[in-house]
């Protein structure tokens, strides 16, 4: 790599490591990958951010752990990686349905994950776990209420998991399972280890907005700045924390959100100036459940423009990235993708000297 | 800090932080303690170890999720960081009750995690979370199957949480909520971080062993030579992990374990010649519940010892660290006992040239 100078050897990334994966997976004759090298951080962290009280005589069933106490749940698990003389505005990485922050870790596959890309390319990086998922505490309390027999069944909350046979169509991998859209960029020899992401899921019975969105705020404002990108189920996340206050939010990029604001519905006026990107991968017409989603964000993106907006609506094969699945960020061309936003961040919501 | 070779800063950074602690805590006349500085790692990432599938037709209760399909439990969720031209053996950092591999990380009161610690003294570590834990899956199904009417209450899972008034004791930052043990080196000032930490337990629903024991087996095969250092409830894995097959795991650091092997019942070849430390804080004899834990493990120690082990067990207070909690690793002195701890690993867990 002799020569190339740092920039060029950014850019090179992304389909350096796709030649070794190829290699890794048994393609012939690719040339080895030389390891981005090691990662100089300047400091790296995990907090909470949020969370409520709640006191109940029903955590527990069991004679070893105390049913009485005070517990606290609605805050979010965040871990952070800072840069040496960070260039680029700090990026909040917010997943999706049944997953976790791990979503923008290591790929199923064994690649580098955005967290470590965006740090590499100037960005601090903050990953969160939504409320009530992963590191950020549920409560057990109405399972041990009905448990106890103090409490109806019908009245346990309404956690879900999502079984890989009905996801698979949600994650556009194919129309459905397990048939494979041609050009498929998910790596899905490696989906046992993606579905070990897969957790159980609260939202349901959480209040709205989700208590991630007040946390997200709280998280915003001391960043001083942040760009928040959601994926998915925490699409409209972002759009009601800046509706809630929109003090730290530098921009918003939704990827594949569930949902945007509703213009017949929604006050417009929080996203006046403030550059948005909403952004979609591949097969989305073939999709009954994402086709209406992005026609619905379509609508809402030509509203908040017209109110004086900068929004953006980006299909990914309109500039010639194709075959991305709903989990663009592990796809297989994942860096090239992370490549173009971050070119896209540092052109629309550039650090304000 | 110009003139301090690289070993000297590394040896004054416990008490350096503890400075600066007491000043962001309004310490007076402190004087600032520099920062670690940056940090390189050589790679980084997270993998799942382990996991089985399991087909339900009971994953929710919602109509945009379908209730049938298959999940994956049982895998462990692993995050790691490996130091440029790693020098000591890889640790596994495995978290105790009701708590997440958070309890490595950044401390209540915004100290370095120990996670971070022993990367910088040149240790590959990886820090987990048990199965049906943080981010690694648990499964909905017998709550929804409840919920829906179609099993009896009585057959939830005893998923419990801690209660910061009944876990205040078994932490041993009192004797009682409220009450604070003389010296104590919890830095309580920052509880309602640490209560956030805390999330359910589904480790009671679980077969004995625990999932995580096979996927800890599996783990030291691929590390090859592992040092599995253990919490609290977790105590006994590490033991169970040898027990099951002693390949890959060079040495056991039992951190104030709920229990250790009973030589009345269990067999001791396992652990013959194999380096252990069973570590414990302070006030453990003021505690109704942790004094017959550390007479239990003594007794192991010497049966271990006795079947050809070289097994030690420790009180910190006897090598002069005084005012420890159970949750030591985030304690005011968590790196001084961290300095203490890689000196013991590096001299009876060498790397064998």
């Amino acid at each position: 790599m002799a020569g190339l100078s740092v920039p060029t050897l950014r850019r090179a990334w992304p389909s350096l490591r796709a030649a070794t994966i190829l290699l890794f997976l048994g393609g012939a004759a690719a040339a080895a990958e030389p390891a981005p090298g090691p990662l100089t951080i300047a400091e790296q962290g995990s907090f909470f951010v949020g969370g409520r009280d709640v006191q109940s005589d029903t955590l527990s069933t069991l004679p070893a752990y105390a049913p009485s106490g005070t517990i606290s749940v609605d805050q979010i698990y965040v871990r952070y990686q800072n840069p040496v003389g960070p260039s680029r505005p700090p990026l909040v990485l917010i997943h999706g349905c049944c997953l976790t922050g791990k979503t923008w870790e290591t790929t199923p596959d064994g690649r580098m994950g955005w967290d470590e890309f965006f740090v590499r390319r100037g960005f601090p990086t903050y990953v969160i776990d939504q409320a009530w998922r992963g590191r950020s505490a549920a409560s057990p309390a109405q399972i041990d209420a009905v448990k106890m027999g103090r409490a109806e069944p019908n009245t346990l909350p309404a956690v879900f998991s999502a079984g890989r046979e009905p996801a698979w169509a949600i994650f556009r991998f194919g129309p459905e399972y397990p048939k494979v859209f041609p050009g498929m960029q998910f790596p899905l020899e490696a989906q046992a280890e993606f579905w070990k992401q897969m957790v159980p899921d609260w939202s349901a019975a959480l209040p709205v907005p989700n208590p991630t969105v007040p946390a997200l705020s709280e998280l915003a404002k001391r960043l001083k700045g942040a760009v928040l990108v959601s994926h998915s189920q925490s699409g409209i996340y972002p759009f009601q924390t800046a509706a809630l206050d929109r003090t730290g939010i530098r921009a918003i990029v939704a990827i594949e959100p569930a949902a945007c604001p509703d213009p017949a519905k929604d006050d417009l006026a929080p996203y006046k100036d403030l550059p948005i990107l909403v952004l979609f991968g591949d097969y989305v017409d073939a999709s009954p459940r994402w086709a209406p989603r992005l026609k619905q964000c379509r609508g809402f993106v030509a509203a908040a423009n017209a109110a004086g907006g900068r929004a953006e609506l980006i299909l990914l094969p309109e500039i010639g990235i194709h075959g991305n699945s709903h989990m663009l960020m592990q796809d297989k061309n994942s860096l090239d993708i992370a490549d173009w936003l971050a070119g896209w961040i540092e052109k629309r919501a550039a650090v304000k000297s």
